[in-house]
Order: C-alpha cells, then structure tokens, then sequence
C-alpha cells in the first residue's frame, strides 16, 4: 500500500536524501513539501527542495514555504554543517516550477482536513514549528493525521550540547507541543537511531557506481557533509538522518522501536530541548503509550532503499 | 478621527463593557470581534460576544473565533471570577447573527494585510494566542498595525500569585512574543492602571440612571462581578479592567502612560507569566522603546465615556 | 534596652557607615563583626571592616571571615559602586587589631547557641552566604535569634536588572534558605525603603560641620559614593542602604513596615533573585506571617541617628 | 598500598554493605563515617551507621551526624526502598560506641586539614549536602583530598523520574558544588554501572554459605531490597549501589570508565537533579578532564570482594 506523506523540511544534505528517497520510492506518495527555517533560512531552503525536486524530475510536487523562525527564541541556523547555502558542496539547478501559493501551515491542514481521515501521515525532519503552528490552529488535523514520523530530539545522544538534537533544539516550544498532542502514534527517529545511518566510503562508491548525474549529486552532497562533520563533530562518516524517517513508513522492519514516553525539557539550563524518553521499567502497551523511539537500523537494507530510489529516478 | 480596532477578547465581564464602549463611542469603529479561551473556553466566550453584540444593536459587528488554549499550557479559565458562563449574573439574548466563518487568526492577517497599513488598531483583552499565532503565521503584520493596546500584565500588582495577571499568566509564551514582536507602538494596560477603574456604588447608580434595558444589564452584571471581588480577591469594589484599552484609543489624556522596556518571565518559579518592565532609571525616548505601561487613570473622564457610550447606544 | 547585634557585611561605603552607626549608639551592642564575599572579595571587605572599626576607636570588635563566595553562583562583585578596594575615596587607617581567627559561621553559630535564646539579633547588610550556611550547619540558632533585619530585596524596585537586588541576586540560594527558615521575625529592608535614605548635600554638610577626622572620613566616603551612582545608576544622591538596619533596630518609628510572605525566585530568566513579596490582600497578622518589608522611612530622623553616632565616637 | 577513606552515607542496605566492604577489606582504611538525611531522616540513618560497625565488629570507627537536610529543597526519604527503618528486614543491634561529638562537616574540614595533603579519599554514597557544605565553608579541602569516588546520577539512567538519580535529586545543589568543584579526580559510581551490580539468587546463596551470623544480616538485608525493588522499580533482583565505591577503590581494574564533563541541571521541569554527562566527540585526556564517569562493571570480581570481606569480618 502507498503510503502518502506530508515532508516538512529544511534542506539541508540529509533532506535532500529524505526528498530523493519519497521520490524514487513507488510506495510512498509525496503529497506536497513544505518548509520550516531551520538548517538555513526559510528563503534558502525552499528554493533548495525546489531545486532537489527539480533534480528528481519530480517538479509536480508543490513546494509551500512556512515560518521562518521559531515560536520563541531566534533562530540559530546549522550554517556550519550544511553551509552558506544550506546546501554547500553541489551546484543546484534552476527549480523550474514556482513556489506554490498560501502558508504550509494552512496548507498542511487544508490537505489534512479536506483527505480521508487516517490518510495522510507527516513527516517532518526540520523544526517543529510549522506542525505545532498547525495544531493549535486547527486542532482537528491531529486525530485525522494516520502518524507522525519525524526526525529530531535523541534518548542518550546529543548535537547541541551533551542531550540535545538541533531540530528540537531550535525550537523546542513547537517540540513541547508535537509531542504531546494526541496523535494515533509518533514516532521519534532521534540520533541514537540515525547516527548508525553513517555514509561510510563503500556506501558512497555503491551509490556513485549508479553513474547518473543524479547520482554524482548525491555523492557530491555527501563529500561536503562528511567534511562538515569531521570538522564539526568529530565524525568520520556522516550521519545522514532524514531518509530515516522515509525508510521505516516504506519498510518498518529496517528500524528497531521502542514505546515510550516522551516528553520536551523547555527549562533546564544543560538540558533545555532535550527528549526526555522515560526507559525505565516495562515497555508500556500500544494503549498506554503512543509514542516511541528508534533504536537500532538495519544499516544494509537502509541504504539498499535509497540507493533504489536514486536508481528509479534515473 | 475615527480609530478602526480589532477587539480580541474572551467576555468576561469587564470585556463586555468594552464592547459596549466600543459600539457606543463614535470614535471608534470596530472592524470585527475575535476571541480567544480565557475566562472561559472559547464557545462560551464565543457566543458571549454575539450575544453582547446583539444586546448593544451591533449585530453588523463580525465574530470569529479563535485559539481554544494557549500554546503551550493547559488552559485554567478565571470561572471564579466570571461564573460558569464567563457571564454570569444577567440574561443573554440569542445572538441573532450565525457566528462568521475562518479562523480569528487568518482574519486578523487577512484583515491586516488588505486594509491601509497603519489604519488598524489591535486592541487584545484576553490571553494573547490569536495575537502571537498571527504574528507568527505572518509576520508583516507587524509593521502594518498601527498600535497595539492590550489589557493584561501590571509592573507592580499581580493577580494570579504575587506578581502574574491572569491573561499573562494564563499563556506566557504568546505575551512573550506579543511583547517582543517590533510594533509601532504597544501600550500595556496592566493591573497598576486597572484596579483604578473601579465601579464604585455611585458609579453604578449613575449607570443605572440612564434607565435603558441596556443599562439595567450592565448593572446586573457589575452586581455580579462586585460580588465575585468581594469573595475571590478581598476588593470592595469590582475593578473594569479591558475598557481602559478602548479608553485610552478614544481619549489618550485619561490615562497617564511611562515608557520603559517590558518582557515576559517564562521560566520562574514565583514570577511565570511576570511583565517585568524596566522602571529604572530615566524614561527612554520614543525612538529607543516603544513600548510603555499605563500608570494613572482619570476615573471620572473613563465613567463618563462609559456613561455616555451606553446612552448613544440606547 | 540595648540591642545585642552580630553585624554581617561586606563593606561597602554604605556598610562602613553601618558600622560606624552600631558603634556610636547607645542602644546597640556589637557583639561582632562577620564578613562575606560580596562588594568587594572577602580579603578586600574583611581588612574594610577591620579599618572602620580602628577608624571608630572600636578596635574590641572581633572581626571575623566568613565565605569568599555564594552558594552556587559566581561571585560578581560592585567595583562599579564601591571601587578597587570596596571603601575608594577614603585613607583607610592600618587595622589595629589582627583579624580573629575560626571562620565567621562556626562563630556565628556558637555566639547564638552559648547566648541567651532571644538575646542576639542578627543583621545581614551583604550576601546571605554566612547567615545560610550557619542556619544548615546548626538549624537550632534559628529559634534562638531573636530577630534578622537584612538590607536587601525590594518589592517594586532592583539594582541589578529591573527587579533584582545586588545582595539578594549575588547569592538567591543563600537568600532562598534564609528568607524561608522559622525566624521569630524577619524584617527586610528594601531598596523600596533604601532609597529613600539618599545623601543629599544638605546631609552631607551637616555631618560635616562635625568637624571630626571621622566625619570628614564619612564626608570622602560619600563623595566617592555620589559619584559612582550618578555613573552608574542615574542617581543625583547616593542611597545608603545599610545602615537602615540599624536605625530601624534603634528606633523602629523611623521606619514603616508591612507583614507580607516573602520568597526568592531562583529560576527565573528576568527574575532570578527577586524578592517575590505577596502585597495583595489585607495585611496577614502576626501568627500568619513572620515576614515584613520596610515602606517609608523618617529621613530627617534616620540622619539625626547617623550624625549622632559619629558625633558620639568622637 | 591502603586507601584512608571518609564514607559520608545514608545506611540504607547498599550503603550497610559498603561500610561492611570497607571495614572488612584490608586494603581500605576507614578513618570515619559521616551520616547525612536521605535515605531516612539523619537520627535514622546514623543510628544505623552506628548498628552496623558494631555488627561489623568496627565500633572504634568514629560516626558523626552531619546534615539533616538538603541545602534548599525540603527533604523526601526512600522509605519506598529502605522502609521505616531505613534498614528494614533485619534486626539491628543496639549500637555500643556513643554517638562521636561535633558536626560531620567540621569533622570532615579538620580530618582533612590536619592530615597529610592527598592522603583522604571522600567516598560519598548519600546526597551531597555535607561535602558541599564542607567545600563552602573551607575550600582548601578541594585540593588536599586525594580524590572523590561517588555513588550518584547516571549518564542515561535515572530512578527518580527519567533522568534523575536519588542521591542527586534529593540535593541538586548540593551536587552542583560537588561536581564543579576542582577535586584532582571525581569519579560518578551512577545507576548505569550500579544496575550491574545485581544481587542474584546465586550472589545471595553464596554469602549465606559463609555462614556466619554477618552473612545472614547480610542476606536478611538482600531479602527486603530485592522485595522493595520489584514493587517499586520492576526490578528482578535488587541493584547493591554503594560498595561500587569501595570496589572500585579496592581494586580500579573491576570498574571501566570514561572522563567526560559532568554537571548537574538544577533548573529543568523535567530533568532536575540530571548529572548531564557530555559523551559526545572522544575522550579528553586526563589533562582536560578531571571527572569520569562507570561504565561497565565485573560482575564476578565484584561480588568475590564483597563476600571476602563478610568471610573477613568473621
């Protein structure tokens, strides 16, 4: 069954791979693209998933930009990972259709509001502000919403400090309030889980070895990023953690979980934007709790999937 | 010359006499009514503002709710204060007009962005979501408001613990980015300058003798609120807080102002929800603050307008 | 009857002048001196201490150190306020007597406890690290005090931000503990009331006209002190905070108070180390509330105590 | 070589077989124990310090009582874990050495003033209220303490709430002076090494194999902990926390750790009391970082040092 999502993101290196993989993969329907400034501007990163749709000659897939700041605190952007132009490393061309018309906001709950119900699962892999904006504006949307898939936050790793994730991070209000609101099940892919996605140098040859241009612009994404992160976080691969996301909607078998609780620190001085995931004890039931955490990848089958899809593309 | 306002309230005793002053005083015109959850959850506000409307004959008045709860608490509503209905105390008329479709939010950005910029007067009395949820949604509504006059906080008075009033308190994180947000000009109404607007046994009376089923009501529900102080705040007298605001629009010389910088405590133990205004030192000029708290009322000039609004209506 | 007193402070130009108060009054015993890190480092306020009270012809005081730094937070001292050395603008006399030795907490709380319960009051004019760290060590002094009068705090004004006070926010935690253990009465003296007691000119002349060395001593101390609040904090006459203590202990009708719970924020982001006093409602009695805040002070008769004092040392 | 230790505890059953381990292995000299409110209150947990010296044939140990209570949050016990008693599920016998005279803090100051610089090793396994306080009031402690070998926090696992362990929860303060303190090493014995150390059936049938009267105290003591932990935290078999400390002093091999910072959140809503261990990047050199924390303990090695000493004792 093709499962149809709504990608909220800022791309961004690792989106862009998220982009490609919903693209080139028959089982999922990208609905629509929004945006959320996050890793870059808002600016930056719409006209970058324009430009990466483009790429995935995928230009029937609208593009709606959204807020460009958090809740509260000003934005911070990831200029030192994912460079000036948030998508540093690869030349871009030219996206060929418009920005689509209206705020994703209300994008998001037109589409949510006006499709069946249980038909439409979102997954966000920026800031969480423009889904949080949703909610409280129209809180219907959370009980038609089918789940959430998100990249963000992580149980025992951080990359903003010693316990925190830079999208939750960014703006952990809009965090405090995806993760509790009511949603059928929220799913939380957090670095303890993506930071086995690394793009060791035999991954990057495997995908290089589809000798497209659209491969050559994944693997020249790839050599900026793992600069950035040796440089930046003292990685020797890079952690690629939005595909993630569009990996376990199209097999969730490649992604261990776990239910948990889990909640948004707003407060603390060390620990502001942590997820605080409550592991102790029994796993709670499907009834009792309906969120959880990503533990463990299937790293071969991970990258199977999106080097499928950069081949479907073409 | 005539100040065009949106009034976002959630009646609410003392929101209903603003909107009768508001109907009643030819310099004011009042573009549309929004409501927020504050006093009371969002349909009994909602419909007590229809139902006010009407009663004042400003049925042409448009009605459009808006946020439920604030953005990231749970919502407390102040029915110690204003009873189960948010208007107990007086029969409410059925609102003859259906209430308008869309969101408060959107209207107020629709509203905003097509109309003369610099000719609308944002005049909030309730908790701040709608406002803050706006400003978020669409940012460039900012620059084109002409001020913002709202109803909340106090730099020396609090009532929801020692130093928290009850529309700050009750949603923090959307004052905080009211407060912090560029406008022109935001005058902060607090509890300092309100708690001066008493209605006094003679101020009462002298309503009463205008003798009109209109003003019957707003005795009835003054008896109502007078009763709710005594009991719930140890006052003698009822202080009417949210028509200051309109007040102030109608004739700036009732309310003595100071500027200072203001912002709001989110994270306190004893002081969350806390406007705290800078009143050290020298007062800023315009150009370096633009924002100022009220500071002293001419009580009888604000009964006055009150009297006589309630008189034109009839 | 005479008032035995232990003098906690960190002098200080208001300090000294403390000091100075407690010795040429009849009415105060000065069972001893104890100092804390605070306007200027422990060494710098410690050799301070010992200076004024060989300036005083006191030297029979025992001075003792207490802590170099508060509870949790670093020490930010006042150099702004009081200079270099913490007593600028004066020749401070070599100290006739070696400092005594055991540290000022150990002192403070084997005084208490080897005293008559309810004979020793204690006066806290600088961080409340000592007075906490005595009350921790041995909680039975707490009952056997027979009062604390603390300069610091204030209800509606700040010097450090807008609503914190230099004694309470270098130290909040000490504060925290102190304001909230079980005194018989705990009487704060505000910047609300300190201000009050400002140095004018006409002050100024009057000690002065003393013509002792010790007065012109006093006279250099505040001219240094009116220099530094007028670039400091936009003052035309310096406040002289402390020695309100000790006029209020002399003669409680030369300053107002009000019973009110009293409690320090420790977490607050504006907020952190107001003093966050309840002034709502009526006035508790005194079995509801061991706490009071100081309001109004006599002016002409608090100064006519200070000059007194130094025209009684001689 | 032997290691002179202070053991500043809460007895509680963990902490009763670390003063059994510490008495009972040649290679540890106990210079004395100093009790501090936690597990029960301060009169509890020291006549328990006292009952089990004597069981353990050590009364010329000196016990002094120091803090009963945390610096600023009010004291919550474990009875849940340790019950009335704290020492529940065995018969203590009447302590025969008299309670030793002065404060736990003093003691602790002049044991380690008066003994030869980097002689004493502090082995806290309650909160930290005393060795803060200690730090506070002489902090030339700091630097002649040979080093700090604590049981407390947990870089991933908590046991008040998600987050947080019980010693640091109850004082938070406390172990933020602790922890932030220039000690030459500190190492954090956490929940994540001390729920290795599992007090088996097998584990439990070998100390009673000992035989004596000590074993079955000591496996009277293992009956309760075991009930306590499966209704209260889902455990199978109870976690022995505290003689972690001691083993790793016996013998550091038993113990593998990593230096990371450490600090203590004191101002989170929902991580509290979390010591926030930064894991991130590779390991800093000794140089960089003088705090480690346990990662993995040998299990077998372990429990032969805790029977050895029982089989010792007699």
């Amino acid at each position: 069954m093709v499962t149809k999502i709504i990608l909220d993101c800022d791309p961004g290196h690792d989106d862009a791979v998220a982009l490609l993989l919903a693209v080139g993969n028959p089982d999922i329907e990208l609905v629509g693209v929004t945006t959320v400034g996050g890793n870059q501007s808002l600016d930056k990163v719409t006209y970058n998933a324009r430009a990466v749709l483009g790429k995935a000659h995928a230009a029937e897939v609208p593009v709606r930009a959204g807020c460009g700041r958090p809740l509260i605190r000003p934005l911070k952007d990831a200029a030192d990972i994912h460079g000036e132009t948030g998508l540093d490393g690869v030349e871009l061309p030219v996206p060929s259709r418009p920005l689509d018309e209206g705020h994703a906001v209300n994008w998001i709950i037109d589409t949510i509001m006006n499709s069946e119900s249980g038909s439409i699962t979102l997954v966000p892999t920026g800031p969480l502000t423009n889904i949080a904006m949703a909610v409280r504006l129209e809180p219907r949307i959370v009980e038609r919403v089918k789940e959430v898939v998100l990249m963000g936050g992580g149980y025992h790793v951080g990359n903003c400090g010693p316990v925190a994730e830079f999208n939750i991070f960014t703006d952990p209000e809009a965090a405090h309030i995806v993760f509790n609101a009511p949603w059928h099940r929220l799913t939380m892919i957090g670095l303890d889980l993506t930071h086995q996605a690394l793009c060791t140098p035999e991954v990057q040859r495997r995908i290089e070895g589809i000798g497209t241009d659209l491969a050559w612009f994944v693997s020249g994404l790839m050599d900026f990023f793992r600069k950035a992160y040796r440089n930046d976080q003292s990685f020797v691969d890079p952690p690629v953690h939005d595909p993630c996301t569009i990996a376990y909607l199209i097999d969730p078998g490649i992604i261990t979980t776990r239910r948990c609780p889990i909640d948004v620190e707003l407060r603390g001085e060390l620990t502001v934007g942590m997820t605080v995931a409550d592991l102790n004890g029994l796993e709670p039931s499907e009834e009792e709790c309906r969120t959880q955490v990503a533990t463990k990848l299937d790293f071969g089958r991970f990258w199977a999937l999106v080097e499928d899809a950069i081949r479907t593309i073409g």
